[in-house]
């Protein structure tokens, strides 16, 4: 069986050329205070100074470029909590095509602006699943827009993949490489990333302990979606993708899952030590290495910090 | 008359050299959605990545690594209300000698953390520039330490210089470079790189209105020290130094002032946009620019981000 039909490894770096007017190639950096307390060598990619601030600019963008010309003229559409609705707003301004975002109404305000800003036209709803999914489908039988989910989409997947792609072009040889995992669009085209260009590299997703469907589904081996997520990590509040699991599955070594205070601590000392501005989510994966010492010692471990959009008058810190 | 009989390009290579094991090469970084906002080229050079979080680590490295053994014999003494501390702790910890270090009491709580980390010697005295005179005396008397003052000093210059040295070295051809004056450690080697290796760059200080000395003696033409300080920018409430005044009368175009509301807005835009932590002191050149618009249009504008060291407790976002 092929798990993986969409995507081999020449289409993931022929995304990477496609979205590559669209986004940063973005640096890696590195903490000798945090490697210290690790005990490991930590790298880091700097999604947070992507392109919209994290890494769904390249979803996105690549999901909005590779629709035809007939498929893109009535504008595309999604749901989201926040990163893809600003990150899908923004690839549609630059194609030159509408995009209309259903959001949730507990979106942090600074996401709205953002969906906003690149044009993007809003529709609130309650902050539910069903909610979300009910007021996309009034938006696409209205403008006849196209779909372009968060996830659970081959080419959001494909464009996700060329983060860690750009990690292995580097030539770095991780023993693994840890992303944090909401729907499973960054995990699974890390994964792939990791399948394709460095098959020695463990990945490795990280979850909050309120939210940890994906740590549940994995070991069940069936999608669990999660009920009533409640954690700090606002963009890791939905459930597992369906493609995303299947990818997930098979080329995932593990998802570990940390609390809340755990996430505040980690977030705080990439702030306090690396000065680096990211969302509570993106600490997730260091708070799961710091939690799990042993298992990382004198690794070479990569870190995804997937995006930098918070709330800085909800900072958590006290 | 030749104002800077101590330093000379020669030197500032050399003192570049010196420190290369003790310091970074900190990165540049740019901003799309600020340039747009500010309407010029904005290149920002990321001294918040710095070791201890600040410029100050090149200063405090080439003043300690210029003392001969029988100086070094009995360790390092200053007076600060915090990088200059970290950085003097840092580098007598690297060289293997003591360091004392008098800290007015109402230094954030990081700094005083960070000069303990480094191993330094904390004397607590009253926040004004007599209690740190007479504390220092003290701690010289006693354990007969080389006093390394923050920034009249031409060791320390001649550190600081190498940050905008390491500007032009990569090339740049900025039309002008600004950067926050205080004591005026890092705008006077500011000034002296550039009249050493890009003698077309104008070389600004930006300073808060409430703590304007710096603008006052250099419209006066002679020192003007500030009495009652009163700004969110912390490390910048100092004034001006002998050594500094003499070679930032020489060598800079401009001083241009800004009151704590533009401080914390282009601070926060610093956060926002470029998801980079720093402290108050370190948006004072935006804010600047910002607020003077016209006079930087389309030029090549280098912003010294001098230090991420913030008590993230006490951000002023609302």
């Amino acid at each position: 069986m092929n798990p993986i039909p969409e995507i081999n490894s020449d289409k993931i770096r022929e995304a990477r050329k496609r979205i590559d007017l669209m986004v940063h190639w973005t640096p890696l950096m590195r903490s000798s205070a945090l490697d210290k307390m690790a005990g490991c060598e930590l790298i880091f990619k700097c999604e947070n100074f992507q392109k919209v601030g994290a890494f769904k600019a390249r979803g996105a963008a690549n999901a909005v470029l590779k629709l035809d010309p007939s498929q893109r003229v009535n504008g595309v559409a999604t749901h989201s909590s926040g990163n893809h609705a600003a990150a899908l707003a923004r690839a549609a301004s630059e194609a030159g095509i509408p995009a209309y975002i259903v959001m949730p109404s507990t979106a942090p305000e600074i996401k709205k602006q953002a969906v906003k800003e690149y044009g993007g036209v809003i529709f609130e709803c309650e902050p539910n699943l069903l909610a979300r999914e009910e007021g996309l489908r009034k938006v696409v039988d209205t403008y006849g827009a196209v779909f372009i989910p968060p996830y659970d989409h081959w080419d959001v997947i494909e464009g996700q993949a060329t983060c860690a792609f750009e990690i292995f072009e580097e030539g770095l040889s991780l023993d693994v490489l840890l992303s944090p995992v909401g729907g499973g669009g960054l995990l699974a085209g890390t994964a792939l990333s990791a399948h394709f260009y460095s098959p020695d590299t463990q990945v490795i997703g990280a979850e909050p302990e309120g939210a940890d469907d994906a740590k549940k589904s994995f070991l069940a081996g069936r999608r669990i979606p999660v009920e009533k997520p409640n954690t700090i990590a606002d963009g890791l509040l939905t459930s597992l993708g369906e493609i995303n699991f299947g990818i997930i599955s098979e080329h995932v070594t593990d998802i570990l899952t940390v609390n809340d205070e755990e996430i505040i601590a980690a977030m705080r000392l990439i702030y306090e030590r690396m000065k680096l501005v990211i969302e509570p989510s993106c600490a997730v994966p260091l708070a799961a290495v710091l939690r799990n010492k042993t298992r990382f010692q004198n690794q070479k471990v990569g870190i995804i910090l997937s995006g930098g959009n918070v709330d800085l008058a909800k900072l958590p810190f006290r």
